[in-house]
């Protein structure tokens, strides 16, 4: 990689990586001191110490409860929203195949090709007992459709699993509308079939009620959304089998062991109620300040493709483009030098070169998926900050095309 | 359960069950703070915030390594002891028959009867694979004997695990004399056998450098020695195959996945620091206090027998006894109405009734095992807390007496 290294750190920098870590909101801050200070007991204790503690996850997790419209004994707290999305698939498939005895060769999970590393990586794992993974194509925008769906559902499919929101290109699954389907497919089937979002993306952005969304687990990652890292749960509405993944004691209803993270559980339940009860008028601020950006694009920046949908099916704070024959990576660095911290694609799919496989995934075009460029804007983004983005890539691209003449 | 409803909060509490949970110590928070305000970006983010969270890590990682006589590649993080402990034994396992091509049945796994849930609950996962799981029995204090150890080790064995210091009975093991005895074994068998430690007790009180001890793997969680909770790691002495038991992004060089824990990863490196800078003179302070107890016990409360070692091989700030005959869980709610925070047994091990298993394999008492007490020492704890307990254990006593006359 060519390097250049940090110069001293500048007056005010403009940050638009919110889709790979936000910070912790002085609100979530201000919740989770006390357990960081004198509530420090062990949940699991039944003096009074650890009563408080106790006290302490099992309002925080009535409260997320009541945020996500499910039961409290339907949310289960882990380390993330990788656990969260690990936790999900294989916990189901085992419970399916030691409990109910269903074999493994006689279970199918749908899925995207655009799924998070979380996710993707779990299926291997599985595959490799016979589970049968079934890929669902999307369309050019990263759309699941009705028909792509239909196609792919089968008599032995045990789970579909998707995320509501793509973290690179920030598609919005029609969630609705592939739920009802699945449905209408289960009633024929008469056997039930789990839906399971990767929501880490929405909580800011999307409405997250299990009920209203129709579906049976969602995967949260409370740092995505003004929470503490290190923590993140699974939530499931009505009666979802599943077993742990971690094999310990007896905490979380016997589905996750470990002494419970008492400051990051409370400080997770301020972040999503907070994330919840402003998102639309978060979504729709954001949105204004993102869709300008993209009226700018075209004209500025003509070498752009824009990956994902341009309309309302975009997560409010996301902006990707594709930059053809340029180095993005590099133009990271760049933007870097000049005060902006942008990234080429989810943190989580490797800091380094590569491509993007869901940008290759909708558009099949490997220049295309090579050059992305991810902003991900927050509640305080400002459209000059974009402003400065385009003029600073305008100087990036210039300088490389001189380079190369 | 019967109950007493909480009192008003007394003016000076005693606080006894430091291993089920320490204060997080005010150093250890100074450390994390930045990273839970200014520095919160995504440490696999190439931009400069995310530069700056990744650099942390690395000093943590450096430190901690330091600290444990490791190599940097040789610290995962984890969240918390229960996943280390799992990572230890089932990322060894999965390991050796996926990469290693050695099948389930080929391999033995020695531990005793005395562990973690979180090792415990993971073997019986392993033997339906076909893993043969061989018990090594202890002696009456909790021990591992030589003759014992000698017994059970046989060709097929990959992995021998057991805690350093039993968060119970506080027994600690004869690690170098064990060491020692598989070494020699495995010189004659020409191959290696992986020997696990669970320390998550060990740091406050004693030595943890793993090439002292001699050992392969150790399971820490920071939560047990003043630091955070949801925070563990597991140190590797050498070249110890492992997978990872959780799938996802590549962080933690591919053996653990999901966006690090910034802060708890700091707090982590300094809590590991101050434990094991001090451990000695802390470890001799806190057991003058236990001894003196031990030997206050017989005359004032002769009903008491005491569960695990007397000598040196405890863990300096463990106290364990039963009363048998009398019910120990509503000992600690009486405690606890009168200023002091106990336990019956291992708080992982569930808060509820039941008997401790620890004690009854050190025992083969039924009656013993049910009425266990363990109050587990800080650094604080001073000669007249203890004394207190005792003239409350008296007054229980005596109350109980009376009830049954």
């Amino acid at each position: 990689m060519f390097f250049i290294p940090w110069t001293k750190r500048q007056p005010k920098r403009i940050y638009l990586d919110y889709a790979a870590a936000t910070p912790l909101l002085v609100e979530v801050k201000k919740a989770m001191e006390p357990f960081l200070t004198d509530y420090f007991a062990n949940p699991s204790a039944i003096h009074q110490e650890g009563s408080q503690a106790k006290q302490a996850i099992v309002k925080a997790r009535q409260d997320i409860a009541t945020t996500l419209g499910v039961r409290p004994g339907g949310v289960t707290f882990t380390s993330g929203g990788t656990e969260s999305n690990n936790l999900a698939i294989i916990g189901l498939v085992n419970r399916l195949h030691r409990e109910d005895g269903l074999p493994y060769n006689q279970m199918e999970i749908l899925t995207t090709r655009l799924e998070h590393p979380s996710v993707l990586a779990v299926l291997p794992i599985l595959r490799n007992t016979g589970v049968q993974i079934n890929v669902v194509e999307v369309d050019r925008e990263g759309k699941i459709t009705l028909p792509a769906l239909s196609a792919a559902l089968t008599t032995k499919t045990v789970l579909v699993t998707f995320a509501y929101a793509n973290s690179e290109i920030g598609v919005i699954q029609p969630v609705h509308r592939l739920v009802r389907e699945i449905r209408r497919f289960e009633k024929k089937l008469q056997r039930k079939i789990n839906i399971h979002l990767d929501a880490a993306q929405a909580p800011l952005w999307l409405p997250c009620r299990l009920p209203d969304l129709g579906v049976d687990l969602m995967s949260l990652d409370v740092a995505k959304c003004g929470g503490p890292k290190g923590v993140g749960l699974l939530a499931r509405h009505g009666d979802v089998p599943l077993l742990p993944i971690l094999y310990g004691g007896g905490q979380e209803e016997g589905l996750r062991p470990g002494t419970e993270n008492v400051a990051g559980i409370v400080g997770a339940a301020t972040a999503l109620r907070l994330a919840q009860n402003t998102y639309k008028t978060r979504a729709e601020k954001v949105s204004a300040v993102r869709d300008n950006f993209f009226r700018l694009l075209p004209q500025f920046l003509p070498e752009a493709i824009v990956n994902g949908p341009l309309a309302e099916s975009r997560l409010a704070n996301n902006i990707n483009f594709s930059l053809p024959g340029f180095d993005t990576e590099y133009a990271v660095v760049y933007l870097d030098k000049h005060g902006i911290a942008a990234s080429t694609k989810s943190a989580c799919a490797g800091a380094g070169g590569g491509e993007s496989t869901v940008v290759l995934a909708i558009s099949g075009d490997n220049k295309r998926a090579k050059s992305t460029l991810r902003l991900s804007l927050g509640e305080e983004t400002a459209e000059g900050d974009l402003k400065a983005v385009i003029v600073i890539l305008q100087k990036y691209l210039k300088k490389m095309f001189n380079l190369t003449q």
